[in-house]
Order: structure tokens, then C-alpha cells, then sequence
């Protein structure tokens, strides 16, 4: 069994908590068999209103 | 006065806010003198469901 | 152009969320041009009731 | 020249130095002109059985 | 559901992997519910004879 | 809106501003939306002439 | 032979030496066979008159 | 004497070099008694032109 | 409450504990409120005499 | 007493066991009082067969 | 086949690429089998005029 | 000028200044032109009376 991780950042305009699920969405529409993420970072872009981004590692297993 | 510092780690079914809530209502059950948390890690486990983790160090003063 | 980034820690009685909001909130009072922000660190103080703390880099543009 | 470098976590149920090959075997087998890898981290799942895991990073020359 | 990490130091005369060893053998012993260890450093004394040493961190479900 | 961080490898036998520079052509050449990088490492491989290297993080916008 | 590390955190209205020392001596008068202890952070709370704090690990033998 | 350290972040359309002349500049111009500067990131914006950012730290001295 | 954090540079001829005394002194001179501060890191210039050197971060609300 | 370490990069064509040991020896002809070594990083070379290469920190008494 | 690292500072008073080739020069001038080397940081003394300073990590063979 | 990084561990049966003291005193004596030293590390052995610990990384000019 070998686990390949790729980097997301998911963005929301309402909380970090939606930014990780934009993340946590988006890995489990394009790959099968994800088996946890981690949070690597958070912050706040606010030049032009206001986008939280949550920076994950997706890690699922590969065939 | 001297503070012994521990890891937890507190699980939700709901967010990231609910799990580190999970390991502070578990240190202040079980210690007395809680002074402090600082959060070190936060995950998610995929594989059978949801499974938010946060990985806390409690600070307590020991006696 | 040039960018200055200072540490703010903000502070909550309800959520960690809330405590990057005061942070954000006193950042764009007292300063123009802020660009984004960074989550550094998240605490939680339990000695005297709960208060929540996220330290924050806030990036501003200077003139 | 150009390389790119992916995340693998090889497993094995024997040891770590046999989790590092899982991973690059997995690696020789799919991508060409892998170049060097290096072990990142190392754990040891042990809910039910022994799982050995190293993640590591490949390098490998893109066309 | 709530995990503790204890730090262990394992120890050998023969190599990192009879070390990281030594630490689970003791982990299993003495705790109940182990889910996963990290090993985070390894080094070897060598003033009196080798002596093999993994530190790791051990994650145990407590009730 | 959800970017995808992957990691590069540019090289150069003039100088690490060239060793950048090539790793983010071939990553506008094959990636829509590049949005920015961040320089990870810089190193410099003497055995056989010299090669400077630019590691870089790539973050692009998936559809 | 199995070592096991915690977390203490020594106080003093003197120096930081002396709340090093102040952990070191409430590891010796609760723990048998301590062997060495590492420096992690040191502080110095204000608000309230002076308080240095001594963050060390403590390595001891478990029987 | 005391030494105060705040962090700037230069651009430049041309290179990093220029990025960090660009943050000395601002920092000499403003700031008496600049003793040295440590880069501490360099980055590259890339969805609208090329923005190349190097973020410094700049220590002088406070009277 | 918001705090912000500052670094200053303490020098002392005499010892590491004397200049992070003088950053100390500096602060509560120039600013109200300090909470805490921390210790990053501790040098000592010797090309001409001893001059001890210790940064701080220096933790104080802001109204 | 004054020690003093040295960073070595042992290589093997097994194991990065044997990449350690390589380091170790090299270390134990050619200095005396060697106390103890440190694992820094693990890597394998594989562009032009397997070489296992262990970077390790070698701690030694200088008279 | 056995590497050691050393650490060196090169200065330019042009450029931070100058700085680096400093110490390359020096490093190829007083050791045999050079294989590469690593930036570590990058500084630049202001107090006398300007000086960059590139620190490195110097990997060679030895015999 | 280029400048050379050894690191050295001084000791002192007294305190952790004395320590560093230790390895400054070593460094003065056997290496001419010393510029700075930074502090690495501290640690305590306890196993057989009290050894305080520095590690401390030296730089000095090289002809």
C-alpha cells in the first residue's frame, strides 16, 4: 500500500473552517481513497474583500 | 511553582473549534490548575467518516 | 512598493475564529492598506475563564 | 533542466527500511529519471497490526 | 474520544530499528489502546560500547 | 476556488535568479493560472561543472 | 533500557538559571534516575511583578 | 543600547536582488542607525505581471 | 484586548541574563502594559570586546 | 571539557543502517573520544544505482 | 565513501550571488572534491557600508 | 573575507553562563580572529553530578 500527499488550498469568504472544507471537497470529488489531511497553514487575504485560505495536505492511497 | 506541560488530542465529529473542546473539557476533568492550552496540530481522518483531531499541549501547575 | 508586517494577537471568550477576527478588526482601524494576514499560533487561557488567542502577522503597504 | 518533487508514504509490515523501498519501488515503477528521495518522516501504525511508514520525497527530471 | 502522546526514548545494541523497537515493546506493555508512534530523533552513544537510541511519541486512546 | 501547490526544481549553470526563472517557465508553460511561488532552497552542484538549483512551491488555480 | 521525556515548567522572581533550576529540582525530588534535561523556551511573564519560566524536557529511565 | 528588529517586505519587477534593495532603501530612508538586514523569504507574484517580494528583517539601533 | 509584540536586542558587557534585562528595562521605559516576553535567541560579539546580545519578543496590550 | 561536532555523510549500497555505520567509522579511525553521534537526515541516490546516504552529527571531547 | 560539511560565510560588498561565489572560491581553493553546497542565509551588514553575506554549507570528499 | 562556523559544546559544573564561557575561552585560544558565537543549545546531565551544557556555533575570519 503506498500513500501519495498533494497540497490544497481551499478558500471561503465566511471562516477557515469552510476554507478547509472547500479543500477537504475538492479532494474527494477528483480522488478516491483519501484518508486524512492536515492543516498546514491559515490566513487571510484582505486587499480585495475578504478570502480565508486554509492550505492542507490531502494524503490518499494510490493503485 | 512549577507547570508540567502534556499532549492531547481531542476528537470531533463537527470542526476544528469542537475537538479542541473535546481535549480541554478532558483536562480540566481529570487535572486540577489548568493555566493554559496551545494548539500544535490540526487533521481530519477520512477514511470511515469524519474524524476532526487537534493536538493540544495543557499547561497545569503541579503541587 | 514596499510592505511592513507587525504581530497582533487578538482575543475571544468564544472561539478562535472570533479571536483572528479582533485581531483583523483592530488591524484595519489603526491601519491603512492591509493586504492579508497569517496565522502564526493559537492559545487558549484557562486560569481566570476562558480567553481564546490567535497571534497574527498582519501585512500593510506603506507609503 | 527541470525536476519535480511528489510526497510518498511507502508501508510495510517488516520494517522501516522496507517502508522506504514500498515507496520507491512505487516511484521506479511509474516515473521515469528518478533521480534521489528523502525520507521525511517515519511512523508506525499499530491500531491493528504493524504498519511501518515512511513518507518520502522523489525527485524526478520532467521532460 | 481523546488521545494522549508520550515521549519514549527506546534503546539498542544493535540498530535504530531494535531501538524504536525497545520503546513500542514497552509502549504495549504498560499501555492500553496504542493507535501510533512518530519517531522524531535517532543517535547512538558511543562513549561506553554502542547504544542505539530512537525517541519517539506514542498516541494511546485514554478512557 | 481551490490552488494546487506543487514542488519544482529549476536549474542553471549561471546564477540562482536563472535557476528560478527556469522553473517558472516550465511552469507557465504547462500550467493555466499560476497565481504565485515561493522559493524553497538554494543549493549548487559542483562535481560535474556547475549546476545552481532553485527549489520553488508553484500555486495554481484548479478548475 | 527505556528513557521517557516530560515537559516541566520551572518559575523564579530571580534569573533563569534559577528556574532551571527550580524544574530540576521537583524532577529529582518525584522521579528516580534522571539523566539529563534540555532547554526548550524561556520566558518572563510581567503583568504581575517578575516571573521567569524555564521550559525544559526531562529524560529519566523507566524500570 | 538596544537594537529594535521590524520586518519589510520589498518588490521589484526585475529580480530578488532589487526586491531587497528596495526594502533597504525604504529602511535607510526612514530609519537612523541600520545596523544589517537577514532575508528571510523570497516569493514571486505572478497572476497579474511579475512581482518579485523578498521579506527582511532590518535591526537598528533605538535611542 | 489586543496585544501586539515587538523584538528588541538587549546588550549587556556582563552576561546573557543582564541583556535580556536590558531589553526588558527598555520596554517598560517606552511602553505601558507589557504582559511577557520571550526569548528568541542569544549571541555574543567578540571582535571588539565581549558585547552580549539577547533578542526578545516583547508582548504588550494595545488601547 | 569542550566538545565539538562535525557533520559527516556516511553512504552505503544496502541500508541506511549501513550508511550510519559508514559515518561511524570513518568518525572512530580518525578522532579520538567520540561520544556520540546524531542522524540529521536520510536520502538514497538512485540516478546511477542505489546509494543510502545518512547525514549524522559526530560529538567529540577535544583535549 | 564518506562527505563532511563545513560551514562558510562568503562576502561581497555587490550582491548576494557574489557572496555565494565567495565562498565557492574559497571553498574549491582549499578542498579537493567539492560536491555541492547548500544557502543557509542570507545578511547584509549595513553599520559600515555594505557588505552581503551568504552562509553555506560546504559538502566535499574525504579520503 | 570569508568567514568559517565550527561548533563547539562547552561545560561547566556551575551554570549554563559559565557553560558558554567554557567553549568561548576554547575558541579564543586555538582560533584567531573570532567575530561572534550563537547559542545552539542548553542541556543539564544529570546521571553522575552536574554537567550544564552550551552548544554554541563560532565564527571566526579565515586567511
Amino acid at each position: 500500500m503506498v500513500f501519495k500527499k498533494i497540497t490544497l488550498i481551499g478558500t471561503s469568504e465566511e471562516s477557515f473552517e469552510a476554507a478547509v472544507e472547500d479543500a477537504v471537497e475538492r479532494a474527494e470529488e477528483t480522488l478516491e481513497n483519501v484518508y486524512w489531511i492536515e492543516v498546514e497553514q491559515m490566513g487571510l487575504e484582505l486587499a480585495t474583500g475578504r478570502e480565508y485560505q486554509a492550505e492542507v495536505e490531502v494524503a490518499f492511497e494510490i493503485q
